[in-house]
């Protein structure tokens, strides 16, 4: 029995390396193979097949691991006050994050399909259903959808703004704004006016 | 030269056939097998692999396939009269050609990259371009945002919702109402209120 624990602590140092490696290769080169996350990671090939049977396999793990770490940045958007203002805030936290594991998110849509990706956004996702639910409580979020087909709205707006990025349709610098002009209007009420940019960063340092 | 002509048709022939039975079958099951397809062409693999090397090629021709007879049909819609009008009645009768080939759709998003099925979109991209473009000229769609922009965030949520579909949270007969809604609010001129899907349909039969 004692024998196994310094095997287990290593294979779990073996794992955290390759997430690690993974994580910041594939957020280089969409492209990167299974060789090269091994070499980055210090461990053989077989060991890392060992964990992760194929390259889907570990491209969803990476994407796992850095969507858990964003996730847990975006504790620190403050999310109170106005419904409208707080989604602006945590669009602009969340989008920063997806721009910067961009080629990370094409590796995962090239080898998982939409439903996987959708599913390893479930921590974010409810997140941002507790700030629709608030908003919807308030009046300023439309009612008349479902809270599920806003939140998937606001996944496929930000994820399709990382596709016209790599499109070259899109500047890095304009996405944020793009999709929080496109998201709060999206979940204005029928009948209230949509509102102006200008307004939903007006309370932002 | 004369004996070449012949192959010539043959191999249209073969290319149309296996064109039918690849949109056909994949639209039935996006897992549908390469010799599955083959057999229900009427042809044998050699001959489909030596038009179609691997199944992401016949995927990516089966889509465009399917969309090139897709766009022809809506040449139907009428486009005239008020352009939220006329983007609502493009949406109905596109979100029907989505939803009957959502599997089709399925299978390429699990083997071409998200910009392929955009491009694969161009002459469907185009005709919701020039609407947009009229209702923008007629101050009923927002102009601060890039008309590509609106196209893709359309393009977006109508393939969510197919998504959405996929995953058992949306209805087949739900999903109409809600791109429309969701997509006309996005449009919308920041200060000028949401219409509401009853204006949107009013003068539909």
């Amino acid at each position: 029995m004692p024998q196994t624990q310094p095997k287990r602590a290593d294979a779990q140092r073996s794992i955290a390396a390759i997430l690690e490696a993974a994580t910041e290769s594939l957020s280089r080169n969409p492209d990167a193979s299974v060789s090269e996350i091994a070499k980055a990671a210090g461990v053989g090939r077989v060991t890392l097949y060992g964990h992760f049977p194929n390259r889907a396999d570990l491209v969803d793990a990476a994407l796992a691991h850095a969507i858990e770490n964003g996730h847990a940045a975006l504790d620190a958007v403050d999310l109170s006050g106005d419904p409208r203002q707080a989604l602006a805030r945590l669009i602009d936290s969340s989008w920063h994050l997806v721009d910067r594991f961009r080629s990370l998110l094409q590796a995962a849509q090239s080898v998982l399909p939409p439903g996987r990706i959708r599913a390893l956004h479930a921590g974010p996702a409810e997140r941002v259903q507790g700030l629709i639910e608030r908003g919807q409580a308030e009046g300023v979020f439309r009612s008349d959808l479902p809270v599920s087909w806003l939140v998937g709205s606001m996944h496929s707006v930000m994820h399709s703004a990382a596709d016209e990025i790599n499109a070259g349709r899109v500047a890095t610098g304009e996405a944020a704004d793009f999709i929080t002009a496109t998201v709060l209007a999206a979940f204005t009420p029928p009948g209230r006016p949509v509102p102006a940019l200008t307004e939903l960063r007006q309370s932002q340092p």
